[in-house]
């Protein structure tokens, strides 16, 4: 080996020590960034004071009601103390409420007279007084949409599907009875019918109804809708079914109404970034929430990863890369117009995108992220598993984003969206529902799922571009 | 290529194609046999009113107890109406009794006067009457340790030592304090306590008091031992801290008292075996609860998860190649009588032994299973990862066993210990605690983790020996 063979070795060889020294200590680094986030989440925490607030102190908080000011101007307070340049994002959004009458009860030719516990759903017309009629009930959407209207004209439809137990994931069972509670009046309302109920959208028999959103197709007679719970759908069907000729007269009263759009906000914190600080990673969950319970987990546990990520990342001081801002979004439940709306705004001033995260499955033991994204997306996303596998975390995969940061899709292409996952099995035990409240979210589970996305969004601004 | 040649080359063609269609039908049996038990379990599940019959049909049955003598006939019947053969396996077992007194308040030089939640830890001596004394608080066990005798003397020592929240599976952190309440008495006595009293050992800061047992080194005075629930164990610090000069006077009365040792049972169910039928498979968890709440985790889920599985197994007509036995351990929560009786008849009756399960960590969600065996046993486990993919499993590793089959280890060298895991999150929140009841148990997440377990004994009964 002559002397510059040797000495160009020499430079190689102590190239590659730095490099790999460098790679090692970014790596120790980055391990130890995620350690301190979750020891500060597990044991110094704000996530449970924070969703106690939010629900005890403020309660549910549907879009265009008084609640949901207050929790717009908590949440802008919140990030303000927390250390974020907070502004709010005028919105233009629905505006529905309840009213103070909700009364159900059935009358059968055999002498059975019982209430039931229902709910309106959101969007419905009220019933205008008392309304009378006799249930025929149908096992699924698909059987409404097959029925002759002779048959349905002058009835209250009741749509008794029940979510998919078979399905390990449970919102994939959601998702396919998700059209049922959209659509049912109006077909039903096309084939005359005067009303119409659903079996409540949750897996368990219980006493809950669950609520959600539903809207009339254009030119039908707008009909009242209400959904029942589980355990007295399950009462019906077995009335029809020890007697299928028996009538079975349900009674109902709603004072539902829509009000004239009014206006609301998103509301917006950022950390400002360093060496790319035109790229911006938004991170949020919706801050409106159902009108029953206290919209705890959906998503007051989401709007509190989120808040409770932000906070962590300021008080550990970190200077991301990227600008992360995060958004509590308004009207996600009855319009999604708080995403909307921001999606327009993003196009209309021609920011740059990096990436999108949501949290909006509930406040459950983490799992993992999907992410709504390209191949490659997909695939970095799959490259974190070694990283938190000790953090108990598994799904790392193709998958859903977010409501709310759906329509960036269109405003923003090629930007990927990451959902994250918690457990899903208890979800639909609450969801929309007045047992979506505070003394069920666990306080370490909160905590992990913050710690999760603040790791995450670590890892995520540390990407290449 | 000549005939013989082509003949050849046709033949193993031929031989090949037989083969890879019939491994490509094994595995598409094995994922639809899979399918069906979850299907099973989802669908048309005993484990919730199972279970719910054994917490609140029979409710806490501590090791001793008429309650215990309940779960066994109990459990005897359900095995023989799932069409099990059944035999009871006679051992003899501790008895402690909690009695009717357990009383506890502190006075403080400060004018402080407060109930406490507490409970005698099992195995404790009672109070002999009210029993008075100072409190003098140690922040950890190994504090206590290092404390001059002089201190302590004459005293009620108090270990206030927290599981460590930092840890993301809480059965680690309890396994930092599990020495606290089995010894803190002994060693506060050594140096002249007069009663014991330890912060309970759970991650929350709640009023749920946690019992479990304690035991006497030899030739120590035997003092009363207690545990307080968190929350009264950081009032009682925050006394201390606020003026470490005052005096905190503990007054306590417990009147629980240890009895002979008496009979009880493990309870034993089998299917017998085809082409291995001379080889066991252990699948359990323990009868026995502590005398608190109702045993819903603390193994009611256990006891169901395996209960449920062999019910499948057997509704599926599957005929096992193993003979799987089915066990429920007596005594498992103070003294593993059922679990050593076992093990020490097994190497009596010269039985072979294939591997064993136990189910003793809860009924939340499953994760996985680890695998208490060698090297090349633990690499079995971990290529199951795939087949338990699409059902949330991703826990396939080395770990622990269980209580209750760990003996079988010295008794049978050599045989896989599997140990189910499910979240443990929530675990904690009501080990050995009132908290510990059936409405804290969730239906899907019982009879998911019921289904793993089947599955779990289908595909190790497919293994090859």
């Amino acid at each position: 080996m002559n002397a510059i063979k040797y000495l160009s070795f020499i430079v190689i060889t102590l190239i590659h020590c730095v490099l790999s020294a460098q790679h090692s200590a970014i790596k120790t680094s980055r391990t130890k960034f995620i350690r301190d986030i979750y020891t500060e989440a597990l044991t110094k925490g704000h996530a449970f004071e924070d969703l106690r607030f939010l629900c005890k102190e403020i309660g549910a908080r549907i879009t265009g009601s008084t609640e949901a000011q207050m929790a717009i101007e908590w949440g802008q307070k919140k990030m303000t103390s927390y250390g974020l340049e907070t502004r709010l994002h005028e919105i233009q959004v629905p505006h529905w409420e309840r009213g103070t009458k909700e009364v159900f009860y059935i009358k059968t030719s055999g002498g059975v007279h019982t209430k039931l516990r229902g709910l309106a759903l959101g969007g419905s017309v009220g019933t205008n007084g008392t309304l009378r009629g006799n249930l025929i009930e149908f096992e699924s959407l698909d059987a409404l949409k097959a029925a002759s209207p002779a048959l349905v004209k002058g009835k209250i439809v009741f749509v008794n599907q029940a979510m998919d137990a078979k399905q390990i994931q449970t919102f994939k069972a959601y998702g396919g009875c998700y059209p049922l509670r959209g659509n049912s009046a109006s077909i039903a309302s096309e084939k005359g019918a005067i009303a119409s109920v659903i079996r409540s959208l949750g897996l368990a028999s219980d006493p809950h109804p669950h609520t959600g959103s539903m809207y009339y197709a254009n030119g039908v007679d707008k009909i009242p809708a209400a959904a029942i719970c589980t355990a007295d759908a399950n009462k019906i069907h077995e009335l029809f079914d020890s007697n299928p000729e028996q009538e079975i007269e349900l009674v109902m009263e709603m004072d539902c109404r829509s009000y004239p759009d009014t206006k609301s906000y998103n509301v917006i914190g950022e950390i400002k970034g360093g060496e790319y600080s035109d790229e911006i990673i938004t991170v949020g969950g919706h801050l409106d929430s159902w009108d029953t319970g206290e919209g705890a987990h959906d998503d007051g546990a989401g709007i509190i990863h989120c808040l409770e990520a932000f906070r962590i990342l300021k008080k550990m001081n970190y200077q991301p890369q990227h600008t992360l801002r995060l958004v509590f979004f308004m009207n996600e439940e009855n319009g999604n117009k708080g995403g909307k709306t921001y999606a327009k705004w993003v196009k209309e001033n021609q920011e740059k995108h990096f990436a999108a995260i949501e949290s909006d499955r509930g406040g459950f033991a983490p799992r993992g992220f999907t992410c709504d994204g390209s191949e490659e997306q997909v695939e970095w996303l799959k490259s974190l598993s070694p990283i938190f596998k000790e953090y108990d975390l598994h799904i790392f995969e193709k998958g859903y984003g977010g409501v709310d940061i759906g329509p960036l899709k269109e405003s923003y292409p090629g930007i990927p969206l990451f959902g994250f996952v918690p457990d899903s099995q208890r979800y639909f035990d609450m969801h929309h529902s007045p047992n979506d409240v505070f003394e069920n979210v666990n306080k370490r589970e909160l905590e992990l799922g913050a710690a999760a996305i603040a790791s995450f969004i670590y890892v995520l601004d540390h990407k290449s571009p």
